[in-house]
C-alpha cells in the first residue's frame, strides 16, 4: 500500500480531530479533548496559523497526521515542536508513523530549525526506543507545568 | 523600590541575553547558550516575531524578564508557553519574579489562551511550591524529547 504524504487542508480537520480523539483515548484522557473542527479550521488556516499539519493518506483515506508549530529556545534559537504524531490503529506497522516523523525532521532541517522537541509518556518504551534510535534524546530532570483555563481565570481575578 | 513592567524592545536584547546566560549558569549549562544578541533581535522583532518578552526595570536598570510565545494544544487550543522567567540575582526577593509571572498570566487571560505551560527543574522545590500555590499543576508521566541540530542533520542525511 502506497503512503501519500501531503500538507493538511482545512477540509482534513474532521479526520484530524478523529485522530486526536483516538490518541487521547489511548492515553486514557478521552474527556480532555475540547477543541472542535471549527476551532482547528480557524486556528490552523488563518493569516497567522497556530500550527501546521502533515497528512498521511492510503488509498484516499487519511490514516495519520503530524501536527507541529514553531517554538523558541533561548539557548538555541528557532525550534520546531511536534505536538502530535498519530496513526490510525488499523494502519499501524506499515511505516506510516516513520514516514511522517521523517517528513517533519526534513521540514525542520530544510528551514534551519535548531532543534525539534516533543513529549512522550514515560511508559511508552516502544516510542522512546524508536526516538533514541533516530538520534533524539530524553531530557532528564525537567517537569512540565500547566496552568489550565479555570486556574488561570481564578489567579487573574485574585491578583 | 518601584518595579516597572513593560514590553521588551530590540535594544533590551543585550540585557536579555545576559539574563539568559545567568540562568544557564544557575542550571549548570552555561556552555549551552548559542543564541546571540543579533539573533534575538532578528527573531523577536521581525514581521513575524518568534517570541515576546516583558521586561522588569528598577531605577532604569533591566533586572528581570519573561519570554514567551504561542503554542497549540490539540486538546485545548491556543496556549501560551513561558520559556524563561529570570530575575537578576541581586534583585531577588523583591517581588520582581511574581510581578512578571502575574503579568504573563494576565496577558494570557486577556487574549483567551486556554492554557499557560512551562517547564521546571525537578529539584527546584521553591519554584514548584510557588507554582502550585498559584493554581498551576505539575504534569506527571511526560518526558521531554529533543532532537538537536547535529542529530537532525545526521538523521535527515541518512534518510
Amino acid at each position: 500500500m502506497e503512503i501519500l504524504l501531503r500538507e493538511g487542508k482545512k477540509s482534513d480537520m474532521p479526520a484530524v480531530l478523529e485522530l486526536i480523539k483516538e490518541l487521547a483515548t489511548f492515553e486514557k484522557e478521552s474527556e480532555a479533548v475540547e477543541v472542535s473542527v471549527e476551532e482547528l479550521q480557524r486556528d490552523g488556516f488563518g493569516p497567522n496559523p497556530s500550527f501546521r499539519v502533515f497528512i498521511a493518506e492510503i488509498q484516499g483515506k487519511v490514516v495519520g497526521m503530524a501536527l507541529f508549530y514553531e517554538r523558541y529556545s533561548t539557548w538555541k534559537g528557532r525550534s520546531l515542536h511536534l505536538e502530535d504524531l498519530i496513526v490510525n490503529e488499523a494502519y499501524r506497522g506499515k511505516g506510516v508513523g516513520k514516514a511522517l516523523y521523517a517528513k517533519v525532521m526534513e521540514y525542520a532541517h530544510l528551514r534551519n530549525f535548531k532543534r525539534v522537541s516533543w513529549e512522550v509518556l514515560d511508559w511508552n518504551k516502544v516510542a522512546i526506543d524508536f526516538y533514541r534510535s533516530t538520534g533524539a534524546h530524553i531530557v532528564d530532570g525537567w517537569q512540565v507545568v500547566h496552568m489550565n483555563e479555570v486556574s488561570l481565570n481564578k489567579f487573574v481575578s485574585n491578583a
